[in-house]
């Protein structure tokens, strides 16, 4: 076998047969395989495509490629949950304690935050104390005793991501939907658990700007988690405007808080409840509409949040801070940033939004930059909202008034203030299930 | 400007700017854009095209990245000729001295034989003493004094085309008509003749194995020639058999000099006559009728036959060969090929027969390769003549009988017998100018 002859089959519109695939990969990993022809290859299969099955074939041979996660010592159904990325998005926070008090294992990895979205790990650790590279043990200790634990990436997984991921940045084949759905759904497969809830994010804030496509995505990855025998189910969310109000560490940490004591914004925990009631879905607790009920009795009930208690001392933090949200750090600048003039806000350019929170000190620019927990952006009006002139729209929190004035330069941008209110928009535009799309009716 | 963002409109179909491609170029060469960026834009490339004038200034662009030849110190119309790729194709060898012969200088840089072609460089060196790494001063000298010489590349010619092309070779982009066009193209813009004449091989033996394909090649060619201000004309020509009888070196440079006597095979004379009356035509010695008339008479009379014994003995070879071609060296083995069967030779895969050349010594595998000048194939029939069993249908040549049988057996797999005669072909299937394609009438 030859990767010439691989490259100039995809080339000319041809299916990759499971050998090749593996071929690629394996040879790709060791260092057989050079780059250049493994950019040529991702150019063909961007603009020649693959099919569902090549499509599972790529992602089983990438999950396969270094160490993988075996979960099968932790009694009960563990499910897993992926958000594609957006602004704001703390639900991971909120649904994993509430799936988890329901008895639903969720042994999670997380990321951290690069260019305009945040991580949750980076939002964890903004809790004193807390530790997130937990060895496996530990990990397994904490799922097991607690119900569920939030970890960074531990070993050597998925090297054929990691490699292939950063070619194709640089290569311009990343926007594609069989790579960018075999790159998740390699990592999930590995991470081991036996349902994964995908939360494909939509909109100015999100890497997939229209429904049609994100919804294209979710049917690629439902796939190929049939197709491998892991239970998935998509939700496509809002991303046009950002989760919740708060963005920043910290800040989200906090509203994690409310959430789960049931004083959350609404779209928040709208969203946070669908994500709950389809994770629950997939642990067999039943029908959605009931699954949903059980989710918000869990946040009545302050469940949740004393589960997320839980696994926040389980992994080493000071819930004092949990308990009253005051007593997190507070960041040296307040400054809020007022409307330029009367109307409603029509539109958030929500990437714009995170790259102010970035600027403010809640990101990083590039791999490794320090982050400033405390700094982020408290929303006061979102899309939707009359505003006056004069009055504050948001309010920033920074380190100095430099960082501020920088960012509400950004931030201005992104807000558009215009003489109608803009029709609404869903939370949730879609379910995407093996069985096929449902649409909300909106 | 980023390379990134010239892969992406290229992989979305956009026309790039010249500057974009200048970008390119300059920065594949001093090595600031690696492979596998550049493999990924060759197959962006090969997938969504380039247009004519993209096409001309990748030529350009490539054309500049090295040193150029300036033949403006030579006095006269200075003519071209490229071929892309034959079996049995020694006509450089009798068309540059019949065209010298009456006035118009051929300043040629030839090639090497690889694979299954051969090159004119290794066909001339199979003359005693020849030499064809001439410095520029005395290729120049030679092209004054005689009218014609043919030397090796010299210099640092088209780096970019060099690099490009070894990296398209093991991405599978090599067969894309803006990239060979290009290719071909730069180094004929950059060795500095005025006017270019092309024989595109089509065929079994060649590179393009279509006739539309060879006219779309030779379209792109001839509007790039035009772009730049060169004369360009193209003939197809076909490579479905091998040209003339002779395959091997010096076996071929004994058939030049047959032809040259007026004795030559009627396929090889008749192609030569195109090419030399088109290169005539080219450099403004009349209508193509009149220059055919004034190239057979360059035969006829003898002075294409003293023009090539002049540039032979000016590049120091012995031209006592070509007067008795009886002196070039032997080879220790003759081995008749016989006919399996009665029938008609209904085809000949020339590519095949081209292979079978090499196992006999006559080529290289890979670069450097050692060569048998003596080595070679001697056709007594071929496509559309009539076959017995047992009668030789070829003469191989080498230095032992073991690789006679190994060729023979390669050699009998490339020629099919029929039981009727096949349809004849033209030898020119089409010629190509700026003002359209002209096909031959059959």
């Amino acid at each position: 076998m030859r990767m010439y002859d691989i490259i100039a089959k995809k080339r000319d519109g041809g299916v990759l047969t499971d050998e090749e695939i593996q071929f690629f990969i394996t040879g790709y990993v060791n260092g057989e395989i050079p780059d250049y022809q493994a950019s040529a290859l991702c150019m063909a299969i961007f603009l020649r495509g693959m099919n569902a099955h090549e499509t599972a074939q790529l992602t089983l041979c990438m999950a396969k490629s270094g160490d993988t996660v075996d979960l099968s010592s932790i009694d009960g159904i563990k499910v897993d949950k992926h958000s594609t990325g957006g602004v704001g998005d703390k639900t991971t926070l909120v649904v994993a304690p509430i799936v988890a008090s329901l008895g639903v294992r969720v042994a999670k990895m997380s990321g951290r935050g690069l260019g305009h979205t945040g991580g949750t790990i980076d939002k964890l650790e903004s809790i004193p104390g807390l530790h997130t590279d937990l060895d496996r043990d530990r990990f397994f200790e904490i799922v097991r005793k607690v119900g569920c634990c939030v970890v960074g990436q531990t070993g050597n997984l998925v090297p054929a991501d990691k490699k292939l991921y950063s070619l194709r940045d640089v290569t311009a084949t990343v926007n594609c939907i069989p790579l960018i759905a075999s790159s998740i759904m390699s990592k999930k497969i590995a991470a081991g658990s036996d349902c994964i809830l995908l939360d494909v994010k939509t909109g100015s804030g999100a890497f997939m700007k229209t429904v049609e496509d994100s919804i294209k995505l979710a049917q690629a990855m439902v796939e190929i988690g049939e197709h491998v025998g892991r239970r998935t189910v998509a939700l496509i969310t809002d991303m046009d405007r950002p989760l919740g109000d708060n963005i920043g560490n910290a800040l989200e940490v906090q509203e994690v808080c409310s959430t789960l004591h049931g004083k959350g914004p609404n779209d928040l925990t709208e969203v946070c409840l669908d994500l709950a009631a389809n994770m629950l879905y997939l642990a067999g607790k039943g029908e959605i509409g009931e699954c949903k009920k059980l989710a918000r009795r869990q946040i009545d009930n302050g469940q949740g949040f004393e589960k997320f208690k839980e696994m926040v001392a389980a992994q080493g933090g000071d819930t004092a801070v949990l308990d009253d949200t005051e007593k997190f750090a507070k960041a040296a600048v307040e400054f809020p940033v007022p409307a330029e003039k009367d109307g409603f806000i029509t539109a958030m350019d929500t990437e714009k939004c995170g790259i102010a929170s970035v600027e403010l000190g809640a990101g990083r620019e590039k791999k490794g930059d320090p982050i400033d927990y405390s700094a982020g952006i408290i929303l006061k009006k979102k899309t939707g909202d009359r505003v006056k002139k004069g009055e504050p729209i948001a309010c920033f929190y920074a380190a100095d008034a430099e960082k501020c004035k920088s960012a509400a330069h950004l931030f201005e941008g992104a807000v558009t203030i215009g003489a109608t209110v803009p029709a609404a928009v869903p939370l949730i535009h879609a379910r995407v299930t093996a069985q096929g799309v449902e649409r909300t009716e909106f």
